[in-house]
């Protein structure tokens, strides 16, 4: 028995949700290939390390899930993440910066299921413009962004360039109607309202070891 | 007038505190850039979107910092975070995972300022043994691992190989008693008690922006 929510508030769902969605989505995959066919949240938390109360309170918000007593449909909740994380359609990534970690992450979308898909690798380096990278991509000019974006219907871009670079860049990605934007140039950016930015700040996670090195690690790690 | 706790419970700081406590100390190294000298935690969130109970909170579990009405000596607390976060000698990183991401992350090592520095990176595939990074390291032999945590004090490890090679490689280098992780690999690892691990998890990142996109973007973004 599953009933899905078609509407919620968007704004009542915390960040942390949604990343344990994706978490989900994970183990049911996992579970799949194992041939499992239902999991109750308590067997789902403690394969996975996870806390069976949140796991309910995180579904909750979008419809009800499971049998009282049997559990999940493991393959049933699977396409419900799916769809809830909007991956039943691909999302299409263009990334500017065609250094190393953005010819990294042209290779590492293969990892991420068939959802996300590089459709292209820009930079303003006219040295690098023209080099094939991992994945079969030519890098292309940064100045045609725009035009990029229109044509090979872009929705999420990707800043892999230096920090001095990167507000520049995510200037033109706005103007190029990307709606979501993923930084890893380590500052700060801006955006306007109605634009999703989320940075990945290695020196903060780099920082945080470096704490816990400092003061003892707590035995929950 | 400061007076920094020598003692403090780590395991009652959150991991989100320790986060934010990184994000501070970039907004002193950016103040002081701009020659400001002291600045009150109404100023510091107004300046750099923050919240300014947050910080007094967060700050509050270290120590007394500021003096009422006047705020916080910009350069001392930049000091006593650096202290804080355990930056005040330089923590040394061996990246196991020659391939574009760990090759981006010897290079990214230098906009981290002076406390982190990679002294090797290291890879299974005899092919890439012996190349030579933009970091100016060469590729050396994953099989030595234990030998090169010891000779050049390494405490940090970060994993960059494919998914299948990357809990292997996580054992190894518990090891070596490397205490504290990053994995970057799209795979959840195991480590016993006393180690620190952290993911740096790229799907997760990009389905949160899939979702937001499928749902609407919320004003706060």
């Amino acid at each position: 028995m599953v009933s899905l929510k078609r509407r919620f508030g968007v704004s009542d769902i915390s960040e942390l949700t949604v990343a344990r969605l994706s978490i989900y989505l994970r183990c049911m995959e996992e579970l799949e290939r194992l041939g499992v066919e239902t999991v109750s949240s308590q067997e789902m938390a403690k394969r996975f390390h996870l806390n069976s109360a949140q796991i309910r309170k995180d579904l909750a918000y979008f419809g009800e899930f499971g049998v009282r007593g049997v559990g999940y449909n493991v393959t049933e909740l699977k396409q419900y993440l799916i769809e809830i994380l909007g991956l039943s359609r691909e999302r299409r990534i263009i990334i500017v910066g065609a250094g190393n970690l953005g010819t990294a992450l042209c290779h590492y979308s293969r990892f991420t299921g068939e959802s996300f898909l590089v459709v292209g690798i820009l930079d303003d380096d006219p040295g690098r413009i023209g080099e094939s990278t991992p994945g079969g991509l030519l890098v292309e000019d940064a100045s045609r962004l725009g035009e990029i974006v229109r044509q090979r219907e872009g929705e999420i871009g990707v800043i892999t360039t230096p920090a001095e670079r990167a507000q520049q860049v995510c200037d033109q990605m706005v103007q190029a109607h990307l709606r979501a934007i993923l930084n890893f140039a380590p500052v700060q950016l801006n955006v306007p309202k109605g634009v999703l930015l989320r940075t990945v700040d290695l020196r903060v996670h780099l920082e945080e070891l470096s704490f816990y090195l400092a003061h003892g690690i707590p035995d929950d790690g």
